[in-house]
Order: structure tokens, then sequence, then C-alpha cells
């Protein structure tokens, strides 16, 4: 199989990697340079534009920020679509609403190539591990063909149903991710301003009904005042945006995942962007004058 | 070590039946006589009043519903200060307060009985099996005396630091699971709505960031339409206005506790108190004009 890989940021370059080491042909793109050039010496073929990265392939995979980056890159000028041979499949693992995804299909569709909507959750590290978990939408017989290359990238993959599945599902990971930051926030501040060890107290009642991946993941980064990302704010901010649009399209109420964007953009204003959304506790620390650390509340 | 057990219901009984296999001494009561009967039957000595209850006891166990039962069981007519013996230790393991959880222990101290509070996390099942998680707090001489009969009730029993720290803990759990529980719910109706296969959007995303104990608990329920409690919404209302009122006194803003806890309310004035938590997912649900079960979302 023959892939094409755009988009070599925190996620795409390990994804890339991971399918080098399973001995795929990959030819690969980003606007930074210097991450093709890593790649190549690992055996890629460095391409220098979407089209040339295309031409020829059997998969093209984009992983990219958000749904203009992936629009630009698949019908912009030197875009996918002005090479991508008939039959070939675009899976597009960016995180972006389903309304976007149909429209990419449909687009691709015109010109006879295959689309799957494929994004991740796990992070950088499971990206790293190549045990990422991978929620798909489109055809089961398209989603097939891609199949040896996601179980490249990825543990658990799952096709959740028809194109725009993949990015709906990870919209609602996305709900659950965050505002559980949200109730962890909230359940950390209230237990340090009331002055208890506030590590004793994760451990003991991680295993029970509050226990999640989202205590297990932040609490220690939390304690060591550690808020490098990670997922990052103003990256889950745009994906509470989809989320919101989405909600507002089909007429669900999404009244925490708004309140939990709505802090998260006063973060951004603050220049906290580029922090772990795990950070979003400051925003609750800030507002009640105290800070959740090993320090302060060992005794 | 003679053990006195006041409130034998969903979580009482159970408990006091581990007690009473792990070969305690234990005289019950219970404003539901039946209650009493069926503890006597397995080797309990029953008793009628509070009073007859604490009298001569090492180890005095309270588990009610609110803070103002507590209070009676241990202040009002016939209560437990009544008899208590010197040097006894009342264990509250009901969710009160911390601010309740400190003026019973001063009250009672006034007395020369010492107090802990240790509240529990993990529901009816297990309280049954035994496992409960444990949080306790109070001095730890006193906690090590009171050891033995928590580890006939608990799997994880933690003592997290001073008198109020475990009411404490146990109002962050609360938060945690109560929010985790709304966060779950709009991701699930967001995904109903958008027409896609929410067990397979389950099974894809459980093992990721969203993955939590509330999902893998809740959503097969839901799935069936069982809202059966379980833990109440109105026993969760009453936490949550406890987690509100303490953030209150303490000076920490908890917005999504409070959206929550407003959620609750409007389910209870629906005439839905008495279900479970997880039934949270209606009040979505009904303004959505959707539901998430098997049926409708299976191919």
């Amino acid at each position: 199989m023959r892939i094409g890989f755009i988009g070599l940021g925190i996620m795409g370059k390990p994804m890339a990697k991971n399918l080098l080491a399973a001995d795929f042909d990959v030819t690969v793109f980003d606007l930074n340079t210097a991450a093709i050039q890593e790649l190549a010496a690992l055996g890629a073929n460095p391409a220098t534009s979407p089209a040339e990265t295309a031409e020829g392939q059997d998969v093209i995979f984009t992983m990219l920020p958000a749904h203009p980056h992936v629009e630009a890159v698949l019908f912009g000028e030197n875009g996918v679509a002005e090479t991508v041979k008939q039959g070939a499949i675009v899976v597009d693992m960016s995180s972006i609403s389903p309304v976007y995804s149909k429209q990419f299909a449909a687009q691709l569709a015109e010109k006879g190539v295959h689309f799957i909507d494929a994004p991740v959750s796990g992070g950088e590290p499971k990206a790293i591990d190549g045990t990422l978990a991978i929620m798909a939408g489109g055809q089961p017989n398209i989603y097939e063909k891609a199949y040896p290359a996601l179980e490249a990238m990825g543990g658990q993959i799952i096709l959740v149903g028809d194109t725009g599945s993949g990015t709906t599902a990870k919209l609602a990971n996305q709900i659950m991710v965050n505002v559980n930051i949200a109730a962890m926030s909230e359940a950390l501040v209230l237990a340090a301003k009331a002055g208890i060890d506030v590590e004793k107290m994760y451990q003991a009642i991680r295993g029970g009904l509050a226990g999640s991946a989202v205590l297990d993941a932040k609490v220690p980064l939390i304690l060591e005042r550690n808020f490098v990302a990670g997922g990052r704010i103003d990256i889950n901010a745009k994906d509470l945006t989809n989320v919101l649009d989405t909600g507002s399209a089909l007429g669900v109420s999404l009244p925490l995942s708004g309140q939990v964007l709505e802090m998260y953009e006063e973060m951004k204003a603050e220049g906290k962007g580029a922090d772990d959304h795990g950070g979003l506790v400051q925003h609750y620390e800030k507002l009640a004058g105290i800070k959740v650390q090993k320090e302060v509340n060992a005794k």
C-alpha cells in the first residue's frame, strides 16, 4: 500500500513514523520542512505540496488542526484533489465537525475518491506508542482497505458508522474529556480550600464511581504544577466550538460544554491557550485564591 | 469490639450484615422494624432506640440520609449522647457537610466521646460485597481503633486527614460523579441525535481519556432504559446542595455542580427524584426530542 501523509505536528509526526516502522511506503508533507526532513531520514519520501504527496497513492492521510486546514490541503491550490487517483482513499484523522466530514466526502466522491473520517483519542503518548483509539466513519469495504494502515497507528480501532460517525464520536469524546476535567477541577479546588490533603483524597476516591482516565492522567500533573500540553486548551476550545455548533445544528442543549468553552476562552485571553487542558484548574484556583499542590496540602 | 449500628437502609443494611459476618457483636436500630428483624435473624441484637443501641458499645456507626437525621439520632430524645460511654467512638458514615461533621465531633468531645467522619462510595453493590471506598477524617489513633470494623465493610479505606476530611472528600467525589454523569449525558444525546450507534461509540471511546467509572456503570443501563436506583437523584441533589453550601462558605466557585443541581431539582419536580442519577440523560433527551437506546440506534 502506497501512502501519503499530510500534517506532521505533535500527533501526525509519530503517527507517520509508525507507518514507516510498519514498512509502508510513505510520502510526507508539512509546512514545517524540518518535520519532513526528520521523517525522510527515517525512510519517508519528502514532498513539496499536498498535490505531490497525494499523486499515485492508495491512501492519503490528513492530520491537521481544524477544518479550514483540511479544506485547503484537499481542495486548495496544489491540493490533494488536483492529483489524487480515482479509487484512492482519503482518511482525515483531524478532529473537525461531522458537517465538514460529510462535505469533504461528497466533494471527493465527485472525483471517484473515497473518504473516511477517523479522528483519534489518546494524545501524544498513544500516538508514539501506536496505540491510539481510532473512531472511524465511512463505508465498511473502504474502511477495511485502509485498516492495515490504521492498525499501525491505533490500539482500539472501531468503525462507528457512516461518514461523519467518526468525527461525531470524537465530539462526544471531547465533551466528556473536557467536562470531566472541569468536574475534577471543582472537586480539587473545593478540597484544597477546605484544607485537606488532595493527594490522599485522590487515592481514596480514584477506585470508586468518581474514578476516570482524566483523574488518573491529570491529578499527578496538577500536583506537580505541570501544565505542559498534552492536549492544548486552544485546541480543545476549538473542539468544544465544533461541539456547540453541531449541537446547535441538531437541536441539542449542551450547557456544561458551553460553560467549559467559556472558561477556555477566558484562559486563552489570559495567554494560557497553549497550556494543557488540565490547566483549567488554574481558572478555579484564581477565583478561590488557592493552589492545588503537594507542598501546600501535605502535612 | 462491641458495635452499635444505626440506619439500616439500602446501604446500612448490607454494611451491618458484613459486620455480623466478620463476627462482631452488633446491636442495630432503624425506624423500619422489619430491617431490625432481618438483622436480628442473622444474629444482631435488636434495639428500640438510638440510646439503647449505643449503651455500652465501643463503636457506634450511623448511616443516615442527611445531617438532620444524624443530629436527631446523636443528640435528640433517646439519642446516642444519652447513653454512650466515655471513650467510645462514633463513626458517622452518612454523606453530610463537613460543617456538621466538625460540629458533631465538638459536641461529642464534650462528653469524652471520639468522632470519625467516614462516608463511603461505591453504592449498594459494593456495600453488599464489603468493598466500599471509605474516606475517613479524624485522629489517627482513634481511626486505628475503629479500623477492624471499617475493614469488614470497605475495600479501599483511607484516612484523608482531620475531622471533616472524610465528608469533604465525599463532597469532592460527588461533584465528579454527578458532573461526569452530565458530561456523559451531553455526549450520548448529541451522538444519538446525530444518528450514530451509541453502543459502538461507547466501545470506541471507553478506553481513552473520555473513559470513566461513570461511563462503564451507566451506559449499559441507559441503553436498556434502566433507571432503577442505584444512586437516587434526590439523594445526589442533597449531596450537591451540601457541595454548594460548602463552596459558598469557603469561597469556591462551582458552576458546573450548580448547573447539575438545577437539572436534578427540575427532575425532582417532575417526579423523577427516585430515579438513578444516570437517569439525568432523560433531562437532555426531553430537550433534544430523542432517546438514547439500543433499538433506535442499532442498524
